[in-house]
């Protein structure tokens, strides 16, 4: 049996700007370590199923970049998305990349910019995922809730149908949109439900089956891609094709409707990494409970995101706040308030 | 009779760090309009007195830049200081040059960094004061409190000796030093003090009789140095002179003890310009009491300076903050401790 991974890199990270731009979009940068998002998440997963079976989908804007922090990744891995259509048309364009390769393969999709703790946890899991998507199951991984989160959707677990490798693989009662404050409260609560957290195993074959039963328009144009995968022709049909695409997320236009759809849960410390809070809660403070990176001297500073570069940032009578110095522009944010950097972007 | 203007420009403005700097101190700044203060301070006398008559005493490392700024003031009248030992000293030598001179001569003493909003009313203080100083009286501008500040000396009001043009000549019956809140509230409530300026008007043979009678080793080193203004080893002479100086202030050293010491209280816009919020409040806000600066995005920002050059400055969900944003170094202030930026640069 062969395993691929695809790693879905075409995301732009707004809420971690001004670090995180269009040019230069999160899953880019070094946030945790020495490592880029990226590059962690590429060191995640090559013990598992080694480099030249990781496929990496991105815009034609940073696939140079990707190429330039992976050198080792065959340049023929890198797919092209001639622009964003969400994870359906996404996954789709990497499933006829696999299926181009080996059409009973196991594809494990996987995200770029985020971060898990637990990566033993992490292999564990997928092992046993790919055993379970082996033997026909769409498989997602669902991660164990650690607050009630209003910015994730949710799995609802039904019955177990399996032990694999000694982990619970469960039937999938239900897929829920992003929930209010209290009825996520309540989700986690009864133990039921896990975080979607984008991560996804299934036989190749079985995954273009679902898309041609719930999306059959994005199936045809998948259909005319894969034929022309190889081919000099295969730029010029993408992009055809592309502008055909419908607009979908895969867990809308898929996984909410197809059957056999299991959860595998997990517990491996995993963040998506989505706001400047986050990163901070990832990084360890100091005394006051700041967090700095770069050239800080702080008077009467508590609690504070200083993330920065070789610029010096001085600090006095500050709580809770979040600054970020790049070279082009500068946030200063209350912590509370981090979510709205999505619309300082969008004012841009 | 002759009038000199003496611009004491060595002062280093510490805090309105990051863009007051040692080498680039506060007078060399543009604030509040087109000018420098330096240039303000410069424009504000060159109507009483011709350029020609405005000396400037300041330190090696800035009196080029000064220079720079006002190039039509002859460089003959660039007084170097070779190091900053308080305004005693730094007037004396500006006397012992204004005597040389002509020894009868007024002398009008200014700062370079301060702002006056009322310039008529300047003129109108000055020109009572050189009148009153040409009677042989010590002269003192007064500025009239706007609030109980902690931050300058205070001179007590005596009886009034003279109406000259108008203005009211009283005699000083005390300078105070610095006063806690509560003596500061009921020094202004009685009506009977005035700010001490750092502004003075005298004639130049006054003064330096001061200097004999009060600061007598300070004296004998004027002597010296006065002896080697014009010679070629002026420069030696004045910086061994300088080595033998006391530190002290003019109001210490001299005002404090002098006879015939008069004040001409005035009620002319001045501010010290000592501190960001001071900087601030001497700028229109916007509907949302912002001051800004250069390029800003504010979503729930709200009585903030923002003080930046070409970068992009965001800011969430902040109140009362001062963010200044130069080429070297950042600083985000809570408005209430501006005072303690002095205390970040003393880390420094």
């Amino acid at each position: 049996m062969e395993v691929y991974a695809v790693i879905m890199a075409g995301g732009t990270g707004t809420r971690l700007w001004p670090l995180s731009t269009r040019e230069k979009p999160k899953q880019t940068h070094r946030f945790l370590g020495d490592d880029t998002l990226f590059q962690e998440a590429v060191h995640r997963i090559k013990p598992l199923v080694g480099l030249d079976h990781v496929l990496v989908v991105a815009g034609n804007r940073i696939v140079e970049e990707l190429g330039r922090q992976e050198p080792r990744i065959p340049e023929a891995n890198f797919i092209v998305e001639p622009a964003g259509m969400g994870t359906a048309p996404c996954i789709g364009l990497a499933a006829v990349h696999v299926a181009g390769r080996d059409p009973e393969s196991v594809m494990v999709v996987l995200t770029a910019d985020h971060h898990i703790g637990d990566v033993e946890g992490f292999h564990a899991a997928l092992r046993t995922a790919v055993d379970a998507a082996n033997n026909g199951h769409l498989v997602t991984l669902g991660v164990k809730p650690t607050e009630p989160s209003t910015g994730y959707g949710y799995i609802e677990h039904g019955d177990p149908i399996d032990r694999v490798r000694g982990l619970g693989v469960l039937r999938v009662s239900r897929f829920t949109e992003k929930p209010d404050r209290a009825t996520a409260s309540e989700m986690v609560r009864s133990g039921r439900y896990s975080w979607n957290s984008g991560m996804f195993v299934w036989r190749v074959d079985r995954i273009l089956e679902e898309f041609r039963s719930h999306m059959p328009e994005l199936y045809d144009q998948l259909v005319v891609i894969g034929d022309a995968v190889g081919s000099s022709s295969y730029m010029e049909v993408l992009e055809a094709s592309w502008g055909q695409m419908p607009r979908e997320t895969i867990d809308y236009g898929v996984m909410e409707k197809a059957s056999d759809v299991v959860v595998v849960p997990v517990d491996i410390g995993w963040s998506d990494l989505g706001t400047w809070s986050s990163v901070m809660s990832l990084l360890p403070g100091d005394s006051d409970g700041n967090v700095v990176r770069g050239r800080h001297l702080g008077i009467d500073t508590r609690n504070s995101l200083i993330f920065g570069g070789d610029r010096l940032i001085a600090t006095v009578g500050v709580r809770d706040l979040i600054v970020v110095d790049t070279g082009e522009a500068l946030l200063i944010c209350d912590k509370a308030q981090d979510q709205r950097v999505r619309d300082l972007v969008k004012m841009l």
